[in-house]
């Protein structure tokens, strides 16, 4: 625990060393100042997080950091618990939504099993980092002890530390775990002090009586475990997920490792949000992708002060905004090291 | 003018054939129902242009229209006219803005001149459509003769019909013309009726001045020539402009070969608008990529009915957003064809 905090106090804030000359690259393309808008930020936050004047975007992976939830036996979900383990299949198959658009962006996927409540076979390409199967339920007791959120928060970190010595130069954040939302809202009423109806939405698309009861169910969680706001690892552990405390991991490991981490809707905004209230320098390493139709999300997103990329519509989570969101980033920095300067293309500068 | 009309009467309107089927075939996929909002609308979209339960996306193709305007004289842009024709030779050279993005997104790029005020060499990549080295300046008169307007349009028409004919599966639009924004903004105001103010930004970065100035410009234009908003050619040959033309015409002929067209900025959707005008079957074969910084476009999209899939801050042109809206229509496609089913993938349906 000593050491973790010790670890997470190594986060530094990202600099803006490079920031005029960036814009002085920036403003000599063959482009009027500026009118590449958002393409051209991303560029500059590129830079700026690497610290490095010229970085290379080569390798991209999203992580799906999968687990589940003890409190499905609420019946708070849409779809059965068992999805979430055929789901990792799927994803190891290649035939999921993610798979199809990380192929489209030229995205790795790596699956992280944090707490799938299954037996997957050995020989399955599956990073194995099981804590246990699935979280207890909230409504009874704790989700996790202090130790399991920790253990998985350590997971996070570690894997991102490979991932950046691997000469990871960014990362997407997907996750699976039927329940997950239900924990997210949790998470979000917690620490925000937002009221659980203003923080829930419809998951994977339950009705407006299942959506009543969700809202009940959480209600019951935090009466009953009284998680503390200022500690948001009391906060994990007693309302939140396996899969997630990987999440929160994986975020400070990759700003530790000083590469963007690219969040996608609100599971892994929900598990942004912690990471920041463990270390606020996180969040120059964050970048929010999409604004997803899930209600909570807006409103972490609005605490945490991210201003989302787009918005799509989307409420599949596994990661499926992060990678449009990291084909953004890439296309900036590609606009920032490709495009000819006034000088190159001998075109006439401004009047 | 008669063959023109008779041309465009033949744009069918986009049918619903497979609308049923094709909603079957999204709802069995590994998500839940419409979890992918927006890139399962675009899929809808592209199934219904194409009229094939099946199609592909392989060839993709950016068409960049370029042409001067006569009314550089009264210093309406911040940039020299000379621009035109510099940049026309960095997008064959490959070093502009959309020649980065297009290479990102798979996209090629062919550029059109309808009329460069600049004699290029006759072994330089460029599809060379001049109809004369420039427009007239509309505050002394009209930028075109009607005939010039004409001949613009069926150049559009015929590239776009040798495009389909060669396989092209989807169609952005862009354009380069110093001055275009203000034959925009006399389009927009003459057709929608809203006041030059409403419709006029600041073009490639003017200052408030210069923005007192054009709009001073733009209304003299109407004055002078009073184009009537009934007549859709009138105002394309009065205060429009050469590359406007050739927008005007590629878009229906896109239309009439039952393909896409992804409409970028300001420029293209002036074009877009009068296409809309002449025949309002065309609305069913637009896809607007982006929301401009360009004050009047949001007016002329509002006007179409057309909602833009993103807003990233852009005011380039030369289709920079349109190739970002057919990467997402891609990834709809993909969703579409790739993803696998419950089935498939043995993955339990919603309770």
């Amino acid at each position: 625990m000593d050491n973790l905090l010790d670890l997470i106090a190594g986060v530094d804030p990202v600099t803006e060393k490079f920031a005029v000359e960036t814009q002085r690259r920036l403003d000599n393309l063959t482009k009027p100042k500026g009118s590449l808008g958002v393409l051209e930020e991303l560029a500059k936050r590129y830079v700026a997080i690497r610290n490095n004047i010229s970085p290379k975007i080569k390798k991209k992976v999203v992580y799906i950091f999968a687990g589940d939830h003890g409190v499905t036996d609420e019946g708070i979900s849409a779809y059965p618990k068992s999805v979430t383990s055929q789901m990792v299949k799927n994803f190891i198959a290649g035939g999921a939504g993610i798979n199809v658009l990380a192929r489209h962006a030229g995205v790795g996927v790596k699956v992280v099993d944090m707490g799938v409540d299954f037996d997957f076979e050995d020989d399955v390409n599956i990073i194995d980092k099981k804590i246990q199967k699935g979280t207890g339920n909230m409504t009874k007791g704790p989700a996790m002890r202090r130790e399991e959120a920790i253990k998985a928060i350590q997971t996070g970190i570690e894997l991102a530390g490979e991932y950046v010595n691997e000469g990871g130069d960014i990362l997407g954040v997907g996750e699976m775990g039927i329940g997950n939302t239900t924990a997210s809202s949790a998470i979000a009423a917690a620490i925000t002090g937002f009221s659980v109806e203003d923080v829930t939405g419809m998951g994977t698309g339950i009705t407006e009586d299942g959506w009543k009861r969700k809202v009940g169910v959480i209600k019951k969680a935090l009466a009953l475990n009284r998680p503390d706001p200022r500690e948001p690892l009391d906060v994990l552990a007693k309302v939140g997920g396996l899969e997630i405390g990987g999440i929160v991991g994986i975020i400070i490991g990759g700003a530790l490792g000083r590469i963007p981490v690219v969040i996608d809707g609100f599971i892994s905004t929900a598990g942004a949000l912690i990471a920041m209230e463990l270390q606020p320098n996180i969040e120059g390493y964050l970048i929010a992708s999409h604004s997803s139709v899930e209600r909570g999300h807006k409103v972490i997103l609005n605490r945490m002060g991210l201003k989302p990329l787009f918005d799509l519509s989307l409420r599949l989570g596994e990661g499926t905004g992060a990678v449009i969101g990291i084909s953004l980033i890439e296309m900036g920095m590609k606009i920032y090291q490709e495009m000819a300067t006034f000088e190159d293309a001998e075109v006439d500068r401004k009047l």
